[in-house]
């Protein structure tokens, strides 16, 4: 067996069969491997979402497959594929859509791509509507086995693949544009704010969104943070993101998952620097 | 070990322990044997559904035990049991309320069963209200480990077993009277309709529900359907299903599982051939 | 391998990928072990409904490692601590806020304990909010690997840990005021009673809340609860629970966890025996 782990993420939900029917079928054709179940519950077809838990999650996954099925194409003409990283060292499974690309990219680029039309590894299907089932899993669960990359379709230019969005920050009239990237079960808001972008901004730091303007306090713990008070945290991921005591930030402050929010870096100042855009692109290719 | 693989669907839900608690009495007894959780959502109390979930699922299971709980007369006179098909292929653990019959028809039938009493077998239970934990499961672990069946109680004409009712179409006046007979948790609306009884009705096809009447539009893939049209999908088991763009079918339309859909087969022709039901008893019995 | 199992508990709910990145840190560090997810939708943040979880569970949990969090204080001054029972059989890892302590006092008491703080046995990380990966999957796997108990940090006095406030009964006025421990996702209400408790009682026996009266049926299965009828079952832990015909108590009786009921013991006697407090502590530390 080449590979012993598969990492599973989709946005199936857990009220269908859908999760356990892929867990059976890769139980067939592979029956040693263990399926890791990372996350289901990506927002119905948010392909955004999905790629940035699989980048949250990548540096902490075991080596092996990862699969991932947030498809709202499925059945059309993207492409299913699978992508090498590190070497071999990893292949993520998955539709061409830009899910994979944040996670990839994460783990330092493609070094092969194939795209999955070999008929020997996939399952004849009724229809063509469960791809995770018919084509991803039994493509997952082969490459454990030992399937060479290529035997599962032709090879495929990794920068031919369909690139992730990201949403960057920019500096503007003294304020930090940011974005809501993930609203996690407890509330908590994550920014695509790296600490060292406000630290110029202090302990005390003002926030905006909509027409509202809230103080944030920069705190080492969710606990720290006193009730009635706007926390900043330093996440588990080393990303800037907004608490409060006990309760859902999401709630308290009507803030959600890619909603704007402007973090005042220099109150007195006017003249922040100016980017052209607010969003990248993540390619799948490998850095140089 | 006589079987490697125990799949686990019941109603019980992810908010509490139950299915925790029952993977550990497993791991206790059968150390090596891997559990697949299919579906803890089927919604509480509901048989068919749990029934329909397992027929859906029958042909991707891994052989070895099913073990399947969604048992509202848990500690009455209802038997507990187990039903062998394929001549032990697998083996189906549940409550004989129906439950297991679809699946068990889908593989070709009974080839015995036994009514689980065999104190040897069973956990002595606190209270008769957890027999997942202190009956079935026990019994699926022990087949596991190569237990005979007919060790676990006594054998019972399949036959005798309590069938599930399913519903089949019927023509009247043109119209094929259909139901809707799970929504996914996309919202997709599938409907015990096989596509080529509506071949006739064309690719537009007049779908009535209520007092109310949609052109369904027959489509390849969930994608092609267009932004405020009603798609007609053939799904991932072959079954005709309702679909709308990116959305819940059964938000939009106001349909749910049970409701009947009436399909315009023929417009201009009153006199269809009605059948005398709209259900079908499926039995455990093995077919001659 | 020391331990082949880890059973997992937490608040962390399953619309993140918290629960998948613990199982990845676990089968990195020790690939052989088995994770039992128990339950993963504590409310958040409730710490008494964690423990009473474990509690419930302990005597049908395999032996190896309990990881369980729930974790307010996560990052704080509260320790992370390892709790060994049965001299080894099994060790409990989580924070020291209560959690681990009525599992703990069920199965007999600590044996051991120590503090986590040993660099060697945690990932480094960049901010200090996910001690699920960072400190106690970490453990949790050493330990199943062999690493040595007092490996992990210095031994604790387990009587110094913060021990678990569990409601109990006391009779007042001829009644026995009790609490809802549990609410189960059937919606039924488990008591903290002992049936012994109200055997007295007879079979029809009066509950009061708030300001409301009902009559509760003892009944030895919920199916033979009749429509409109309050029963009283000896659940399959051993405790008295209320339940409606299969329908939710919780709804119906606008009860829930923490609420009290007070059970009429003996109608027309007005001086049942009064004791001085509701709650007792329940202690780490193993019993003489």
């Amino acid at each position: 067996m080449r590979f012993e782990t598969v990492t599973f993420l989709s946005d199936y939900g857990t009220t269908d069969e859908f999760v356990g029917v892929v867990h059976s079928v890769i139980r067939q054709i592979a029956p040693e491997v263990r399926v890791i179940d990372l996350n289901h519950h990506v927002p119905a077809h948010d392909v955004r979402a999905g790629g940035l838990t699989l980048a949250r999650s990548a540096q902490y996954l075991a080596p092996g497959v990862v699969l991932a099925v947030v498809d709202p194409g499925v059945g059309t003409t993207r492409k299913a594929i699978a992508v090498e990283v590190g070497d071999g060292q990893s292949i993520l499974v998955g539709p061409d859509n830009g899910l994979l690309a944040p996670a990839v990219a994460m783990v330092g680029g493609a070094t092969r791509a194939v795209e999955l039309i070999d008929e020997a590894y996939r399952f004849p299907a009724p229809g063509p509507t469960f791809a995770g089932r018919d084509v991803f899993a039994p493509a997952a669960a082969h490459l454990c086995n030992g399937v060479e990359l290529t035997d599962l379709g032709p090879e495929i230019d990794p920068f031919a693949l369909t690139p992730a969005m990201i949403p960057i920050t920019r500096e503007e009239n003294g304020e930090l544009l940011a974005e809501v990237l993930w609203t996690d079960q407890f509330g908590n808001l994550q920014l695509n704010v790296d600490p060292a972008e406000i630290e110029a901004a202090g302990d005390r730091v003002e926030l905006r969104f909509g027409t509202r303007t809230r103080t944030g306090i920069r705190h080492d713990t969710y606990a720290e943070v006193a009730v009635g008070e706007v926390g900043l945290i330093v996440d588990s991921y080393g990303l800037v993101s907004i608490a409060v005591n006990r309760s859902s930030a999401a709630e308290e402050l009507g803030l959600f998952t890619g909603d704007e929010v402007r973090i005042v870096l220099t109150p007195d100042d006017g003249g922040g620097q100016a980017r052209p855009g607010s969003v990248t692109q993540v390619q799948i290719g490998a850095k140089p």
